[in-house]
C-alpha cells in the first residue's frame, strides 16, 4: 500500500514563468526517500481564489495522503491562499498567540505601524494545526480533511524548507514512513552513454525485476541513476554489484561536486594549488574558491586574459606567443609551469582556449582548448575540442580540468 | 474573451524532483506576451500511462485552448508519452516517410543498427500533424481534440525550444494573437522595497485599474514588475511615468545582467579594466568574462586569495597587512590602485573581505567586505557588511562591485 502525495505551488510569477519552481523538486526530493510514499502529481496554480478552490476540490476528490500547498501566505494583496482556503472550507481564521507574541519580540525594535501585519500573518484556519515559522512572518497550518492532510507554507524557499524539516518530516513523516532511499546516483565522466551501457547491459537485465537503471548524459559526463523497484531489495548491494563494473569512470554520488572532491584530496595530501587562466577567465579559480575550505591549498591565481599579462607576469616570449599562438600546447605548459613556479605551488594548472562566439580560425576552430597541470615531475597537456558555445565551453573545461587533477593526486 | 493554456510536464525525473522544470516556465513566458491568451495551469506527471491518460482527460473537460505537453517522447522503455496518447484518442502510429529520410540522411554515417529506432522516433499518431525536429530525433505532434490544440514535444529543452520558436509560435500563435508584452520589469538596486513602495505609492493607487505592480525583493535588489491589468492600456507609458520617480534606482530591464550593462559602458567609452580579487576569489573576472567582448576591454586579474600573493604581485607591504589587517579599508585601495598600475588598466577593482564560514573576529565579522575602485582621479572604497553566508556573500559583492563601477563610469 503506497500513499500518495500531490505538491502544489501557488503564484502568478510560477504560472507566468518569471520564477522557475524549486520548491516542488525540494519537496520530492525529500519524500522520495521515504518508504510506501510516492509523489503523484505537482501543480502549479495562479494567485487566483477560484482556481486555487476548483483545484483544490479536485485533488481532494483523489484520495491523496498529503497535499504540500506553498506560495501566496504573505502580506500583499496577491496573496490569498488562506482566503481561498476559508471559502473552501467554510470557516474562521484565529489569532494564534503564541507566534504573534514570537513576532512581536522579534520585530520589537523596528515595527510599530507593522503591528497590523503581524497579527495578519500570524492568523491561521479554525479548524488547522499552526506550523511554526521560525524564518519568516507568515505562520504555516495543516489541515486533516477525511483521509489527506494538507499542509499550507510560505513560498520562500529558506522559510518553506525548515517548516519542513524542522516540523513536517519529524511530527508526519518519520513517524509513520520508514527512511530508505530509493535512488542512488552515480556520477561518471570521460565515457560515452552508449560505452556505458554495453558494459552495464548484464547486469542491468540480470537485477531488472529489483531495480531499475537510468542513464543520463550532460556535457560534463553520464549520470547512472539506480532505482528500487523491489522495495525489499538491497540499494546498496546493488550499487557496489555496478561499481565492480564501472568504478573506475565514476567520481562521486548524488550531489557531488567535484571540485569538492578535487579539494579534499588537496587538503589531505597537504598539496597547494595555484591557477593560470586564459579562456575560463576566473571560472575554476572561482569554482574552487566556492569551497568554504579553499584557503587551505588554493594560493591565488592570475587570469591572463590579454596576451600583455601572459608575456609580463606569466613570463611567456611574445616569440613563443607569436610562433605557437597563445592558444597552444606550449603556452598552456608554460602557463602552468610559470604560475605554479611564481606562486610557489605544488600544483599549477592552466588553461587557453577559444570560448566563442568568435576568434576561430581552420586550425584553432571556436571549441578548442589546452589545458595544463604542473605537479612534482608531472606535466600533462591536453587538448580538446569542447561545445563550441561559450557558456557551455567554460562548464566542460573547468569540470575536464578538475577530472584530469583528480586523476593526477587522488 | 481569453484564451487558456495548460502545460504539462511529464518524467519520473521531473516528479522525484531530480530535475527542476525549466520547460513550463520558458514556455509560460513566451506565451504570456501575448494578448488574448492566458496559461491557467501548469501540472507534472510521472511517466506512467494511466496517470497520462487520466490527467489529460481532466485538462480535455476544462475547454483548454492549448495543451503543451513536454517529455516522454525520447526511445527508452519508461518514454511512453506517445503510447499514453495513442490509447487514450485509440488510433494507430503511421510512419512519417520526410522525417524517416531527414534522419537517415542526418545520421547516414554512424547509424545501421540504430535504424528501427530511428523509424520508431518518425511515428506519430494518425490523427496529429507532424511538428518537425531539427535538433534531435524525436519527431512532434500536433492533435486537435475538439476546442483544443494538443502540442506533444521532446522534454530536451534545446529541441523543444526549437519546435517552439520555428513552428509553434509562427503558425498557431503569432497568426491569431498580437503581440502585447503584458510585463516589464524594472531592476533596482540599493534602495529597499519598503522605500521604493513610498516613492511609487500614489503612482500605483491612481493607475490600479489599468496596471499591477509587484514587488520581488532580492539579494541583489528589488525588481519591479509592472504588469497590464486592463489590455488596452499602454505599458510603455506606464513604464515611463513609474520611472520619473524612480528611474534613479533602476539599472537595467528584464533579463539584463549587471555585468553587460557594465561592459556596455566600458567599450563604448574605450575604457579598460583589471580586477584584483581575495575574497570574490575569481567570481568578478567569472562574471565579466562571462561576456562575449569582455576581451574588448578586460585585460586580466590577480587573484590574491593568499596574503603572500597580495604581498609579492601586488606590492602590498607585510607591514601594512599586519598593521590594517588583509581584509581592510587600505589594503582594499592598495590592491585597486596597484592593479591598475601593473595591469595597465583606465580602471582597477578590488575586493576583500570574510565570506565564511570562518574567519570573522568582532571587529571584522564574517560578512564584512572592503570594495575599491580607483579610476581616473576617483578612488573609492567601501565597506559593506553583507549576508554571512558563503554563496550569498560572493554574489552580493560581485553585484555591488559591478553597481559602483557602472554609477562611476555611466
Amino acid at each position: 500500500m503506497i500513499d500518495n502525495v500531490a505538491i502544489v505551488s501557488i503564484g502568478d510569477e510560477l504560472i507566468n514563468g518569471f520564477t522557475v519552481d524549486t520548491n516542488s523538486s525540494w519537496i520530492a526530493q525529500k519524500i522520495c526517500q521515504y518508504r510506501a510514499i510516492s509523489i503523484k502529481s505537482k501543480l502549479t496554480i495562479s494567485d487566483n481564489k477560484n482556481e486555487i478552490i476548483d483545484k483544490l476540490d479536485h485533488l481532494l476528490n483523489q484520495n491523496y495522503r498529503f497535499i504540500f500547498i506553498t506560495g501566496g501566505l504573505g502580506p500583499t494583496h496577491d496573496d490569498i491562499t488562506k482566503d481561498a482556503l476559508k471559502k473552501y472550507f467554510d470557516c474562521d481564521l484565529v489569532l494564534n498567540d503564541n507566534h504573534f507574541l514570537y513576532l512581536k519580540n522579534k520585530y520589537n525594535h523596528h515595527v510599530s505601524s507593522d503591528l497590523n501585519l503581524i497579527k495578519e500573518q500570524s492568523k491561521i484556519l479554525t479548524l488547522s494545526q499552526p506550523i511554526p515559522n521560525k524564518e519568516g512572518v507568515a505562520l504555516g497550518m495543516m489541515i486533516e480533511h477525511k483521509n489527506t492532510m494538507i499542509f499550507v507554507m510560505p513560498g520562500v524557499p529558506l522559510e518553506m524548507k525548515h517548516m519542513f524539516n524542522d516540523y513536517i518530516i519529524p511530527n508526519y513523516i518519520e513517524e509513520y514512513y520508514q527512511f530508505q532511499p530509493k535512488y542512488i546516483t552515480l556520477l561518471t565522466t570521460g565515457i560515452y552513454e552508449s560505452a556505458l551501457y554495453k558494459i552495464l547491459k548484464n547486469t542491468i537485465y540480470s537485477n531488472k525485476k529489483e531495480f531499475t537503471v537510468s542513464f543520463l548524459p550532460s556535457y560534463t559526463g553520464v549520470k547512472i541513476r539506480l532505482g528500487l523497484a523491489d522495495i525489499s531489495a538491497s540499494l546498496t548491494s546493488f550499487k557496489k554489484q555496478v561499481m565492480l563494473d564501472i568504478g573506475d569512470y565514476v567520481y562521486g554520488y548524488n550531489d557531488d561536486k567535484i571540485e569538492s572532491l578535487v579539494s579534499d584530496i588537496l587538503i589531505n595530501k597537504s598539496l597547494t594549488l595555484s591557477i593560470a587562466e586564459s579562456c575560463t577567465g576566473g571560472y575554476l579559480s572561482k569554482r574552487i574558491t566556492d569551497i568554504p575550505n579553499s584557503s587551505k591549498f588554493f594560493i591565488g591565481s592570475i587570469v591572463s586574459y590579454s596576451n600583455k599579462i601572459k608575456n609580463k607576469y606569466l613570463d611567456i616570449s611574445n616569440q613563443v606567443l607569436e610562433d605557437k599562438g597563445a592558444v597552444s600546447r606550449e603556452v598552456a605548459l608554460l602557463m602552468a609551469q610559470n604560475i605554479r613556479k611564481k606562486f610557489d605551488t605544488d600544483i599549477g594548472i592552466s588553461t587557453t582556449g577559444i570560448s566563442g562566439p568568435s576568434g576561430g580560425t581552420k586550425d584553432k576552430p571556436v571549441g578548442r582548448i589546452y589545458i595544463a597541470i604542473v605537479f612534482r615531475e608531472h606535466e600533462i597537456v591536453k587538448e580538446f575540442d569542447l561545445l563550441p558555445k561559450r557558456d557551455k565551453h567554460r562548464e566542460i573545461a573547468a569540470h575536464t580540468a578538475f577530472n584530469m587533477l583528480r586523476l593526477l593526486i587522488k
